[in-house]
């Protein structure tokens, strides 16, 4: 704002609100103002909820899940099968899997993928943990569920060297046609390995 | 999500950020884990700025602002002018028009406008501290600096009544076309306001 309309409080607030994903200027204000009219229902939670999870969010040691228990809640999970050990790239493709619903296994979680473009390295990811992981845990199955991106796919390739010499079966997501996906929206490299993956009826 | 993959804390900052506006269950999770990331740069700075802000947020008992003091920011700013007195609906109306820059007087937020529909009458607005003001500052001019929506109108022809008495200039903000608007994407109602007004060049 040109002039100060009101403290820097208010001013700092917003300009920390503008720092979130998603989120610009302008929807910063409204946010804000949201706050401010909504001090007792939504801004003094908020800021509760923000202090608590910030003096109890810690990574997991063991699989780089984020949690307010180290081990997290999904490794100290006695119903996992242990025999599957589930790669992922971050957190967030974690929860997405999770709200899928239809994996009940631990999980690993690399910290990102491999990208030279971007001066990220095998050294840069979590994981020499994950090799000692597959080999302390006795585990059957690594189901690689990276991104269908060339750094993606790159990654699975390097895990699936990495490996090698453990004696486990290394898997990755299918590609396909998306459900609910037509097919005219569909981009090629979609679309053809859609086709050399088709199943049986 | 289906399961519990992480302690309730972390739950409720996702249920708590899905209520600010503008964001959804996908977004308040995207930018949870952003916060969850950037913990010292981002959510701790944020909390302690909420925490800050809630406790010295007030409302401005004189022209219905929010600030960290009470009267506000604008209302002890001597630098501007006191005959005239600008009328907005709400907070954000009126740091919508400090960014603009335009005016340097003080606001009035009415904290609404009148709604037949959603049953907002005159005695829920701030308008009985608005016929003091015009009377004891001895105001010259009133700005209603409402939407030029049929709600926003009706609270100005309102108003306008209101103040008949007192001996004050009430004017309104002119209609027309928006600054950078192209005329075949403007409604019918701004197109015939817009030429109703036109100017001399």
């Amino acid at each position: 704002m040109p002039r100060a309309v009101a403290g820097p409080e208010i001013e700092r607030l917003i300009q920390l609100i503008a720092r979130l994903p998603g989120l610009g200027p302008r929807s910063a204000r409204r946010v804000a103002l949201h706050l401010i009219k909504k001090r007792e229902a939504l801004m003094a939670p908020l800021a509760a909820a923000l202090t608590d999870a910030l003096g109890k969010i810690v990574e997991c040691r063991r699989c780089g899940n984020v949690d307010v228990c180290d081990p997290c809640t999904i490794c100290t999970d006695a119903s996992r099968d242990r025999r599957t050990l589930v790669v992922v790239a971050d957190v967030g493709d974690l929860w997405a899997l999770e709200r899928a619903g239809v994996l009940n296994a631990p999980y690993h979680v690399l910290g990102g993928v491999l990208s030279p473009l971007d001066g990220v390295g095998p050294e840069d990811l979590n994981l020499a943990r994950l090799v000692t992981r597959v080999h302390e845990d006795e585990v059957g199955e690594v189901i690689l569920a990276l991104g269908a991106t060339v750094d993606g796919q790159t990654t699975a390739h390097y895990i699936t060297d990495l490996l090698r010499e453990a004696n486990v079966r290394v898997t990755r997501l299918a590609q396909g046609v998306p459900v609910g996906g037509e097919l005219d929206y569909l981009d090629e490299g979609t679309l053809s390995a859609a086709i050399r993956a088709r199943t049986q009826m």
